[in-house]
């Protein structure tokens, strides 16, 4: 059985000048330990590369997406297969371990994995540095590949009630940060939630390269919460164009945006947003 | 001169159905390292041991918090200087490397810093997993010392308004996480703003740090945001007996507070809230 993304608790409610009893809905967060399996058959190699709080469901989109966002594999047929590792032979799998083995071909920077993505000058590190990292690792066809894909006002207008009516588990513990791809007209394709608003959008880009839909050129991501350098470098290796976010950016996060030609746009509620770049695909 | 936390642009703004030129104010997001110097005079050596997603303000303390909540470093005293690196001689130094030299009878656990914090069992993680590996590391003085602090409905219910009175930068841009620290009497004593809601509560506990108020028995934490075990797990490092938010806490957080006999109150807003454990600390 796969582990539970909401847990019901006994609580403590304040009502009327006092503590009442009720049960409450509570979204789950457990680490989740993803490990590399690489290397020529008779001497293939275990590594792990990464572990993050997460809400359980959709793991291993989420090891996928988090895989090709940080730039370790390129392409999904690299991937022999994701599993839940076997913590002892007979014993049920561990779902908080996924297993991801790589094709004999692919050899992984395990180096790489080792530093940290963001760590690139030999002393220091700036925003600029951390630009240029991504501009080393964005696959070309994802950084280019303009197209005429726009969005209106109106369409602009509806995202928050759109994604809404499809966030069904926030609304019952408002704990999860969701991420959602709109398409050309204005419809909600895709969504993902997630404790971790970085994990939202790694289920979604890894739902997207399973369903070979990457680069996502002609969609939209709208994101519950704020905009980061984080989540506008995601978006850019899956060749998203236009990004919207409830929240506001950060200043890293446009300087990003601007850098690869993204438009990028916040503060998506109460009838109002504003557009930090990439005013061209944005019609009345 | 010091980095802005801050940084105004020219956007567009979506009014009477046009887009207008105006300016705004961004949070300023960029990534700081940690280097740690350790050793004996004559083999002194650096290892850089973080690298996060800052808004510029408070780095040493934000550096000194996160050793401490880390478990990396249990003391100030540990500590000879926490300074900017010089990029090259006669240069001006670079804010975004934090340089932390370690007294010589200090020696870091450096293989430990390379593990992930949460990976602690051979083949796999659980919930159970992270918070055995809290227990260990929690300093026994911040674990026990129980006292009879405790918080009243009138307080609790006071604390938004008093944080968001504070709280000046983010009324400005809207995109800034805040932690604070309330005393026995419910007035807010110290507060501390950053893009990443981890960096807020480090900077905090840095700073009570450097002013020898660790343990914070006598202190409630409020949080603007939710409550992720990450956070429990940085004010149990720091003795705090008592935390707020304002949104949802993960099931996780609540079975850590539970663990080390936290009071956890959440959804502190409208004039509402639940207590999720430790009712003990709460008076009418």
């Amino acid at each position: 059985m796969l582990k539970p993304s909401v847990q019901s608790l006994p609580i403590k409610k304040f009502k009327d000048y006092d503590l009442q009893n009720t049960d409450d809905l509570l979204t789950v967060e457990e680490p989740m330990e993803i490990r590399l399996s690489f290397g020529t058959n008779g001497s293939r190699k275990q590594k792990s590369i990464s572990v993050t709080m997460r809400t359980p469901g959709h793991d291993f989109e989420l090891a996928l997406g988090f895989l090709f966002t940080e730039a370790v594999v390129y392409d999904k047929n690299e991937i022999l297969s994701i599993r839940y590792c076997e913590k002892e032979q007979g014993k049920p799998n561990d779902q908080n371990l996924v297993l991801v083995e790589l094709h004999e071909t692919v050899i992984p920077d395990v180096e790489k994995l080792e530093r940290n993505f963001y760590t690139t000058s030999s002393c220091g590190v700036c925003g600029k540095a951390s630009i240029d990292a991504i501009r080393t690792v964005l696959p070309i066809s994802n950084a280019i590949g303009d197209t005429d894909f726009h969005v209106s006002f109106k369409d602009i207008l509806s995202l928050p009630k759109k994604l809404q009516e499809k966030q069904l588990v926030f609304n019952h513990t408002g704990g999860l940060h969701a991420a959602a791809l709109f398409d050309q007209d204005g419809n909600i394709i895709l969504m993902r939630e997630d404790v971790g608003r970085h994990n939202a959008v790694d289920k979604l880009i890894g739902a997207s390269l399973q369903l070979d839909q990457i680069p996502l050129h002609t969609k939209l991501l709208f994101l519950s919460g704020r905009s980061s350098f984080e989540l506008v470098q995601k978006a850019a290796m899956a060749g998203i164009k236009i990004i919207a976010s409830v929240g506001a950016p950060s200043s890293l996060a446009v300087s990003l945006a601007k850098e690869f030609g993204i438009t990028l746009i916040g503060f998506v509620r109460d009838n109002r947003f504003n557009v930090y770049c990439g005013q061209k695909r944005i019609k009345e």
